[in-house]
């Protein structure tokens, strides 16, 4: 599904990542591992979609939906670090500092991070869209988006760094509204920049960029309840990683807390709140309700 | 020296790192305790001096300011993990990940560096000039700028992962251009882009911001020089950190390939150039000098 967006996407990348005298090949190998390592390209195909559902030309878009996915890759090579979640697979092969070396995953994390920033910086025009594109990335990728999220995540492991607004939560409704609060953080920003991006390339109005910010909002929480279920019911070689690795850590899950009946049922309402959010861009909207629909249905 | 420049920025972080619900507290603590561990605060007052001199208002400079000494405080937490060089002090005080833990460390620098680049393109106007610090910005710090420099850096120090191209360096001048190529990138650039974002604040033109980038390569080379020499002359007390340990670890330093006499002379004659290059700035143009030879004099 979406194959040729997938395939503009990844070209794309070629043109940011050729080598230079520069960059140090090690890091720039390193870099490259981690980006072809492949996945959904499920956040730059949003923007390129937010942007045709506006009425844009989805090609304009490109080099903020290349951005998404070099943010959404460092985040991934820093999160499986040693210090973090230590983890040795993705994506079925080594991870970067299992391939590499700490130092090198480190560093292409950052580089990425920042390579990011330089392309929209560099090449959306006009200058107040590209401005508009750093901060919705900013806001989503920062310590109020997903690097705040991974912490509060971390912090919900880990007692001993936990911040003292968190402890003692022991009833079912403090749970899940610090399960809800870590996601939208964690996940569901950056899902949303993806959208409000690709809408600002379309030159969408306010009203719009809000009706695709809800949307965003919606498929980011869906999204994260069918990954939940997937780690329960999924299957390794698909996934090209554990599963059943959340239950085993004891980690806070949505199936863990509604089951798994009650979780599907909030993921398709959800799903289909999305759906209706963007009902007023008619036919145009239909590939974003497709992908919509296709968060639900995966199965890696 | 410069202390009311200082101030000015010190007041900006303030400003930046304000508390909000949606940034763990944990996270927060970790970040400001970088940020407030002092330093000379050289990068932000180079960006207020280099506005001024271009007849600019300073005060439009701070978010720039703010932002470069965030990237720069990045670079110091990830710079200090024990994956990378290892270091316990730092400014006298314990290292961040000592203070907090590596995870912490990890995320309280990838949040200060994506701040940065939403502090820029939120606060400074007019979109275009944004735009350009952005780009400014992330290419001095990312893969072909300080992360390809550190990287570079390591490789030197550890064989194992060491590019193909870095084997092999015996003999004196090869040494030299690769010692020179690392601290370009991995000091050198940031400063150019302190100089060069405080001249496109102030709406200088092509050739001022050209002079700008040169004197800042400039005193970036002069300033490693220094600094490789505080490493041997130095006092522990004041510099904070442990001096003498390049020599120890054998590192490649300016004053183990040319000497301490010789190694002073050419930093002298890079800040000669280097005040001799912005003389058409006129008066203006004193206070960047007399920062230029305070690179040179300082004992910290």
């Amino acid at each position: 599904m979406f194959d040729e967006f997938r395939k503009i996407v990844e070209e794309g990348f070629e043109r940011y990542l050729a080598p230079s005298d520069d960059c140090p090949a090690r890091l720039r190998e390193s870099i490259r591992y981690s980006v072809e390592a492949g996945g959904k390209r499920l956040r730059p195909v949003m923007v390129l979609l937010a942007c045709e559902a506006c009425g844009g030309d989805p090609t304009d878009a490109i080099p903020a939906a290349v951005a998404i996915e070099f943010i959404h890759t460092y985040s991934l090579i820093h999160d499986d670090l040693p210090a973090m979640d230590n983890d040795d697979l993705r994506r079925g092969r080594p991870t970067n500092h299992k391939q590499f070396d700490e130092a090198t995953a480190i560093l292409a994390g950052d580089g990425l991070l920042t390579l990011a920033f330089e392309i929209v910086a560099r090449e959306i025009k006009p200058a107040e869209v590209a401005v508009a594109c750093v901060v919705d990335l900013a806001s989503a990728a920062g310590i109020e988006g997903m690097v705040g999220g991974q912490m509060a995540d971390l912090q919900g492991e880990r007692p001993e760094i936990a911040d003292a607004a968190q402890a003692g939560t022991d009833d079912q409704s403090r749970k899940i509204a610090q399960l809800e609060a870590i996601h939208l953080r964690k996940t569901g920003r950056l899902l949303r920049s993806a959208l409000t991006m690709g809408g600002r390339i379309a030159k969408a109005d306010k009203n719009t960029i809000e009706m695709l910010d809800h949307f965003g909002k919606c498929i980011g929480l869906a999204f994260q309840i069918a990954d939940d279920l997937l780690d329960i019911t999924g299957d390794a070689a698909k996934m090209g990683k554990g599963v059943r690795k959340d239950a085993e850590l004891g980690k806070l899950t949505y199936p863990g807390l509604w089951g798994l009946e009650e979780s599907r049922r909030r993921a398709r309402s959800l799903i289909d709140e999305a759906c209706r959010s963007i009902e007023p861009l008619g036919d145009r909207g239909l590939r974003l309700e497709a992908l919509a629909r296709f968060v639900l249905e995966r199965d890696h």
